[in-house]
């Protein structure tokens, strides 16, 4: 998904104007209560699930002395205003996704997903094991901000297709819809990337103006219908391989809160980050098994396409690496992903492809 | 690991003396001190750094109004007396792995690791979205517990052996160590299945009295020092794909809490094991390295051979079906795993395995 997708789904034509409805976070005596704004319309699904599943567990923590209150897309701020807004102090917290602040500081970009980068499982062992979040607390230090993951939507697929991809010369003048990182990386391979708003995408699909896109997985894909429009389904992909959701509290407002009320908010962060990427992988599997018998014909790309997509996305990655912390934060994130693949490679894989070879 | 291991290695002879030095819980006005009795020693590698991760979360999140006090093995009760100590009243809670208590239900078998069932992330998905915590809850009814998973040691190798195996003849009359449901799926394939305390396996393994043993994963592996005597290393196994931890408190003493204690409890477990996961999958790689660099050869078992685990896995397990409760639980948990897998590895399993081939 992209920011405009966003916007249009939260029907903002202007987002300007809401922004003048904040008002300074009222602080009560003892009892605290916290904004949080997001990014998505109540109810959108993987996104918001994981920001009502950190509400839940920390207002049954907080035991009526921390409490979050959501405002979602467009009600305090606009969708993508929420950065600026946690960062100036207008508003306590947001839920997102921290790739759509990678203007605000590229940075931010290995703490949602990037092209080639780290599967949901590995972004935790990075996270909570390997320095990631040591590195989130630095990218904070410089906007105001202390963030914890809080939410994943696991692997988002390589996408749908109204003809198959059999080589990399298949993707030349290609028109598809990719935001980000993943978008830059595959207009390095002569596609012609278009950044649709989401509610734009499928009537593109349908008319024929775009020959294929990207939007999240099998379970919210399926809601938009692409099934009816699209005969392939690319579910491998290069550009999302465990996209990760945040919460970022303004860092005066936490530096403010008591210790336990701190420990809570990143206690359920991280709660939800498993609860949502676990949920992503157990609906998914499902919807996929639907799309299949409504038709759709799920395929891989080739190696030589993968070969295709490897090197730009070292390209589009590269394209950053004159600022020094982001040059530190890729390091980091490879070097974790590194280590934890030589092991799961050779254990969870090996034991999971012989599984479903015995099995059938 | 298996029950006897741990008898040996937290230096109990006999543990049903240490039983009767048990109180009954205190119960402070306002305040509440729960005990936490664990079936390791204090600094065992992954098992006690998740139950240290728990409590940390739980005493921060308390705020001094619930605080949890851990007795080790062999402190207040032995380590497989926990469950009894638990159900009985004796102790508020338990940290421990829950196929240790396969005597007193084989459902719980499935709440740590089956042969050929779920992995840590798999596991994850069944237990919040596919039914898993609810089947752990009713099986909790049974015997007076509240339970939830609160770590997670990933997945277990085949193990090490001082010889290769290169098809399922050579399992044929071989001396190997593995404890609970996976031995009983390894004597199947005709080995001669030992189960030696964990603190007699060296020596075993060094003197050839055994061929070979399992332990936990290339981390705590290499403290025991196998690499010095065993030159082959199956990376992949069957036995244990995602051994699951747990903490278990008294039905009584949870229905008394307050609602915010409870979720601070719950919260608290399930943070816990993700971070023990991730921290397993972290550490395993670059203890890995560090085993190739000494030497150890890196091995995975032949199709052949994963067939004979297959069919002794299902034979296994089906020892067990006249118990109905089992049987739901194997169904719940089969389907949730399948389900999953159905979209992992078309998604995650494509993306890691083309970005190993592309990165080299």
């Amino acid at each position: 998904m992209d920011r405009r997708s966003f916007l249009k789904n939260s029907a903002l034509g202007g987002t300007a104007a809401a922004a003048t409805t904040l008002a300074a976070p009222a602080y009560a005596q003892g009892n605290r209560t916290l904004t949080m704004v997001t990014s998505v319309p109540d109810g959108f699904a993987v996104f918001d699930d994981a920001a009502e599943k950190m509400i839940e567990l920390v207002n049954k923590m907080g035991d009526g002395s921390l409490t979050i209150e959501k405002k979602s897309a467009g009600q305090l701020v606009g969708a993508f205003e929420v950065f600026d807004a946690v960062s100036s102090g207008q508003a306590d917290m947001y839920h997102s996704a921290d790739y759509y602040f990678g203007g605000q500081h590229p940075g931010y970009y290995f703490f949602t997903a990037v092209p080639f980068g780290a599967t949901g499982g590995e972004m935790a062992s990075w996270y909570y094991h390997g320095g990631g979040r040591e590195l989130h607390d630095e990218l904070g230090e410089i906007f105001g901000l202390k963030s914890f993951l809080a939410g994943n939507t696991g692997h988002q697929p390589g996408g749908w297709f109204n003809k198959e991809i059999n080589s990399a010369a298949d993707l030349q003048g290609l028109k598809f819809r990719m935001p980000g990182l993943g978008g830059l990386a595959l207009g390095r391979t002569g596609a012609s990337v278009q950044n649709l708003p989401g509610g734009e995408v499928y009537q593109a699909l349908a008319s024929g103006a775009i020959d294929g896109a990207e939007w999240i997985g099998p379970f919210a894909d399926e809601r938009l219908g692409f099934q009816e429009i699209c005969e392939f389904y690319y579910t491998g992909g290069m550009h999302e391989p465990g996209s990760a959701l945040c919460c970022a509290t303004n860092l005066d407002v936490f530096n403010e809160l008591s210790g336990t009320h701190q420990s809570i908010i990143e206690t359920a962060a991280a709660a939800t980050h498993q609860w949502s990427l676990s949920q992503s992988n157990y609906n998914n599997g499902a919807a996929l098994e639907r799309l299949k018998a409504q038709g759709v014909k799920v395929l891989e790309f080739s190696d030589e396409i993968w070969d295709a997509f490897g090197e730009a996305a070292s390209g589009a990655l590269d394209e950053f690496m004159d600022d020094e912390l982001f040059a530190r934060i890729r390091a980091s994130q490879e070097k974790a992903v590194n280590e934890v693949y030589s092991w799961t490679s050779v254990s969870d894989d090996v034991f999971t492809s012989q599984r479903g070879r015995v099995r059938g």
